[in-house]
């Protein structure tokens, strides 16, 4: 295989969230790949912010969100007194905690011009806020 | 350093899980970047799944793997009256918590034709289910 | 876009820890980064060792950092008599488990010359074991 056609593009996606909930892009991702004109390659997402994060999960069975979330809200409690970090709000340490316990990247193989994501596999924004937010997702394709 | 020579290669590993446990891949994930002749890179691994995960862990005492297996039981236990998602019985939701816990992909440089893991490290699938599965461990390599 | 011009570069940085603590490591990630004359690209960082991990997180307020370490310290408890691995003391099997719970490896995107890092992230080692030691971080750039 020549490696001379090996090619970068790159782009940031705008994601708005409706606060504490897992948002859905796979769609959105899968169609900057199709535009993309790569076969085989390597996706890798990165979210700039440090109270949500990405995430790789079921998206058959909408109880899986909200068992993901009633789950992480017990694990890591709003307004824990254990938390001095409190400038905004109950659910501001919550929100980094989440997203050091989650990812904040993910790197994905393609191959024949698709993500290598299996049947039930979604890519997932989660944002751990209790507020909307807007939210940046930083992609990086390299591929032939 | 000349680009040209940059190439890329994949395949897809099938392994066989017991159920649950911590089986190590580094051996066939090692022979398959020996046969690729590449110096130089970067090599993804994607588990194509999400109730098993992947994992870089210590590779000598097997109490390691233990006491992660009974850490992770304790925090996420199976059947928890919290989980409304329950189609494939009492471990089918913490196998995806416990897949969100820790990592669907993982990305391991190449140095001097080998993986830069540490001494002590192995890679990892992290098989959640209590049941034997077939898990598909996509594989990207990207160098020179 | 050409890809002919697509190159590697590679290093090794040795971080000296204090014991347990977050050690920030963006500066000499992006000092690094400034040397290799990459404007766009993925930088991928990898941490050779099973209880010490890696994390992008907030930079701004020390109150992020100590509510981190006393929420880990408080989920997986030094000592823990679940544990069987102690071979190195109470803070051997939590160092493993807090490597689980985090990440070993981070992929970042690299734009206009830079790691396209939000503005209140930064890269930290997080050291979990009591004692300082020397811990290594394998770098990966690709790009052009």
């Amino acid at each position: 295989m020549l490696g001379s056609m090996l090619r970068q593009a790159s782009t940031t996606l705008d994601i708005d969230t409706p606060g504490r909930a897992l948002v859905e892009i796979t769609r959105p991702v899968a169609g900057w790949l199709g535009h993309a004109g790569i076969e085989t390659g390597l996706l890798t997402l990165f979210i700039r912010h440090t109270s949500a994060s990405l995430l790789v999960q079921e998206n058959a069975d909408p109880d899986v969100r909200g068992d993901l979330e009633r789950f992480f809200a017990r694990l890591v409690p709003d307004g824990d007194a254990l938390f001095r970090h409190r400038d905004e709000g109950p659910d501001d340490m919550p929100g980094h905690i989440r997203t050091a316990l989650t990812q904040v990247q993910l790197a994905i193989p393609v191959a024949a011009g698709r993500l290598v994501l299996g049947t039930w596999q979604g890519i997932y924004v989660w944002e751990h806020r209790r507020r909307p937010h807007r939210r940046e997702v930083a992609l990086h394709l390299l591929g032939e």
